[in-house]
């Protein structure tokens, strides 16, 4: 099934010149959603994943169900001053400003098997922070499970995983 | 299975005087994670609910395995200046603030018969919040589904919402 007309292009949001790809438009409709996570559930099956990381906030939206249909624990990354206890931070760039993102200490253990998963993938700044906390925590990275990516951005070039899974791709 | 044990209480967090539930150390374990999505599916099966709402940030990481689960679409309620299109808004009181939320007015139609999701009920300032937003767009709430709630707070005496599951209570 092909269900990318669902998604919503806002113009200049949030800043003049850039085109949004707004995925709430995808996520309301029942049949796409369940689609969506079924087939980065299917392609991460059987790698021995035991944890799912998501990055804040729409990033939870994928990981968190990922994480269900793995059988794996769910980890978030987040913004600044949200999570409560011992933490670690990297700062990133962003395709429209600038900031950092937080990880629990406690939230990866050594030789945990990691798959971080993200809406979309733009320049890949936050996945590029958050691959460098998990892996000073001691997590192994199997792989990167998205919604869509926006290859033009060439956001993949930044980051260290090989295994990149994407369903959708726009192309400009 | 009893995994309450695996909720972290971390004092004077984000004020003095506020012992917070941090609900990261319960969802990094996965069968805890997954048992406590199946008791909400479950909970809430077999009545006809097509939108399941998260409230941003922790309530995405319930509200779309549910929304999974019950093949139902997903929808986020998110904080100022998240959502890209035409919105509603409405403002609530925290325990340790004030804010508001936003809500996409494309997302919710009327007649749909809908779940809340969020994490923890405390004060219920942001579900009371919720609950106005999608009974104004002209959705029918059916239920709220939660992971924990503090019973103390009593919460529940602000929500118009009858029928509130809540996996774990907290009563002191």
């Amino acid at each position: 099934m092909d269900y990318s007309s669902l998604f919503r292009q806002i113009k200049d949001y949030p800043k003049e010149g850039i085109l949004f790809e707004d995925v709430t438009t995808y996520w309301k409709d029942a049949d796409a959603f369940a689609y969506s996570i079924s087939k980065i559930v299917e392609y991460f099956s059987n790698k021995g994943i035991n944890k799912v990381v998501g990055l804040e906030a729409r990033g939870f939206v994928i990981a968190a169900p990922v994480a269900i249909g793995l059988h794996a624990g769910f980890i978030p990354i987040r913004k600044p001053g949200k999570l409560p206890a011992e933490l670690i931070s990297r700062s990133y760039s962003l395709e429209y400003g600038e900031n950092h993102l937080e990880l629990h200490k406690d939230a990866i253990s050594p030789g945990d098997k990691v798959l971080i998963c993200d809406d979309i993938l733009a320049t890949g700044g936050t996945l590029e922070a958050s691959e460098q906390m998990i892996l000073e925590l001691g997590g192994e990275i199997l792989g990167i499970g998205l919604l869509s990516e926006l290859t033009f951005l060439k956001g993949r070039e930044k980051l260290s995983t090989k295994d990149i899974f994407s369903l959708y791709h726009v192309q400009d």
